[in-house]
């Protein structure tokens, strides 16, 4: 019997970029021209039917135009799309299309485009190059930070996936104006709660500047563009395979997860977590960590906004109940919340521990108010 | 417009071992007991048809006594099923039979095994640990150091995948004993690759003990298995991403892998390689960087393992002309092979250059001989 050793230590360096601007299609051209991807010259473009036209087609013009070899691959838009099988079908056609280890991967769209084909480029040829040109507000908040992509089963939720780091996004606020207004009020959910778990200020500047952000106004824009990028970095960097603090993202995600679920995905994601911060500021009152004023605060921007705060009539109460059991969070099979300590900042219950364990009789008290 | 630098530098340590020894379940055993994997007590072992009675049973039972969480899943022997459905079907079996990302994957055979569980392992949940027990002389060879996994598709072998470093890898020389002859030769074909580009000790040892090794003499096959990870990981540890250096283990597949395709498998990869090994020594003794006798040497060694050293006459030869230019090493449309210089050493035409442009015309002639 004999042991060898592999020794396989080393630095990796997966930094980039994070670009923020009005039409960035130009730039974009710009940075391929002047080497971001080194000497790749042929880009496979995924996008979906909402994007093709406004963005995906003008962008694959230029990029033709400045002579690189680009083929558009286009999947229809929403979450049923985001699957194995789409997946396959655009390895497929781009494999067809001579594409090999020597081409890289622009996606264009939102987060559904995004996890989709960041996941591709990362088995593509074991592993190409990818680029994310975001063109919706939840994918600048949520989606250019942390490396996740990710495809849905029909039993799971964005569980067969990969930690993988683009080369560079791009963040078009300009694309925002585009979104219908729900999705546009969805993005803002994740925004806000980003502000409740890390910046009083951004808060702040949030009710301040709501109308500014919501009829596009660049400074209120780019601002909420900006600290979303910086809270999203600072809690992924510090904890970056999802051991404790990574968990203070899932504020407000045990309520709005199930809430999402059991409205059989009538609520977009936005809307169900703007319920379940709802729920999580009356647990965080109750408990004591939070006064009934900055409860309502925070219950009342999400109303400003635009977004539901209340349980919809048609959602079975216990089913709910119920449902917060299926939360990644549970362990022992005990529910597990993570509380607002104020607005700005989540409580730390022990080093490194963000998720405080919860009778379900409280949890059911908090969700028959509601 | 802005920009927020994602900073994500990092030192990773992907070390491993790889233990050489006979009839090694019980060490996988222990090793688990004893902390491999840290907290992990939950383990989907996946295996396929040939190996099921002989390895993954008992080792699954062994581990369900020790007290740990086992589930089998077995697929049909053979390259045929080394596809995305496959992984997808036991992605979806995992997911059913309550698999999380608290798991890992066992990858109990040969190399189609442990190429689809490694892929499936670097994707389910974003990656889950995984343990190779290799069960062939080829994935002793070939498959226990690179990190390369992957599956086939329709159009492409082996370019849907991850490179993803096991956690372990067990060699179990006492397997060997349990495979067919021609599996056993075609795994010698690889062996006498890496002594052909890197070990005149390695390929006299072989020569001299060839009788020992087919008869799965210890010593012997202990040798080889030691010498075939320690030629590998040499190589692939200057270059990892395969730029320059790792092309010369690719030595005599250019012809190899264009017959066994043309030959539409009904060779063995190594008994394709054995052919192509014969064509690359002729090629290195025409350029001169050969002597005929050690050419001979060569193929005269092949012949002995019971390998085919000549191109079967239903093989096209001006079809397998043709397939030439599917070589990955293809470049501006010119052939290109890696030659030997000698045996046990491969020329470097320039700094970090290991493969040689070759005229459509010479390489016909070489095949028209063989």
């Amino acid at each position: 019997m004999s042991v060898f050793n592999v020794e396989l230590k080393k630095v990796v360096d997966d930094s980039y970029d994070i670009e923020m601007g009005y039409r960035l299609e130009d730039q974009l051209v710009e940075d391929l021209e002047t080497g971001l991807l080194g000497k790749i010259r042929k880009f496979a473009v995924i996008t979906d039917s909402n994007v093709l036209d406004l963005y995906a087609k003008p962008i694959s013009e230029k990029l033709s135009k400045a002579g690189f070899k680009v083929e558009l691959f286009v999947f229809p838009a929403g979450e049923k799309s985001k699957t194995r099988q789409t997946k396959a079908k655009i390895e497929d056609a781009m494999l067809e299309k001579g594409f090999r280890r020597d081409c890289a991967v622009i996606a264009i769209g939102g987060g559904v485009v995004t996890d989709l084909a960041g996941f591709l480029a990362g088995t593509y040829g074991r592993g190409v190059p990818f680029i994310n040109y975001a063109t919706t507000l939840l994918a600048a908040a949520d989606a250019s930070v942390g490396g996740k992509t990710a495809v849905d089963t029909p039993l799971a939720t964005n569980l067969i996936g990969l930690f993988n780091q683009p080369r560079k996004v791009y963040i078009d606020i300009a694309a925002w104006k585009t979104l219908p207004k729900r999705q546009m009020a969805s993005g803002m959910a994740e925004t806000i709660k980003h502000a409740c778990l890390a910046s009083r200020e951004m808060f702040e500047f949030i009710e301040e500047n709501l109308d500014d952000i919501m009829s596009f106004q660049k400074f209120a824009c780019e601002y909420i563009a900006e600290n979303n990028c910086k809270i999203k970095y600072d809690v992924v960097m510090k904890d970056e395979r999802e051991s404790g603090l990574r968990e203070v993202l899932n504020l407000g995600h045990t309520v709005g997860r199930a809430i999402e679920t059991v409205s059989d995905y009538r609520l977009l994601h936005g809307e169900a977590l703007s319920i379940g911060m709802a729920a999580m500021v009356l647990l965080s009152a109750r408990l004591g960590y939070m006064s009934e004023e900055e409860a309502e605060r925070v219950t009342k921007l999400y109303a400003r906004v635009g977004l539901p705060t209340r349980i919809p009539d048609y959602i079975d109460r216990e089913a709910l109940v119920k449902k917060l059991y299926t939360d990644k969070k549970v362990r022992d099979g005990k529910l597990r919340f993570v509380i607002e300590k104020g607005i700005g900042d989540v409580v730390e219950f022990a080093p490194n521990v963000y998720a405080k364990p919860i009778e379900e009789s409280l949890a059911r008290e908090i969700i028959m108010e509601l």
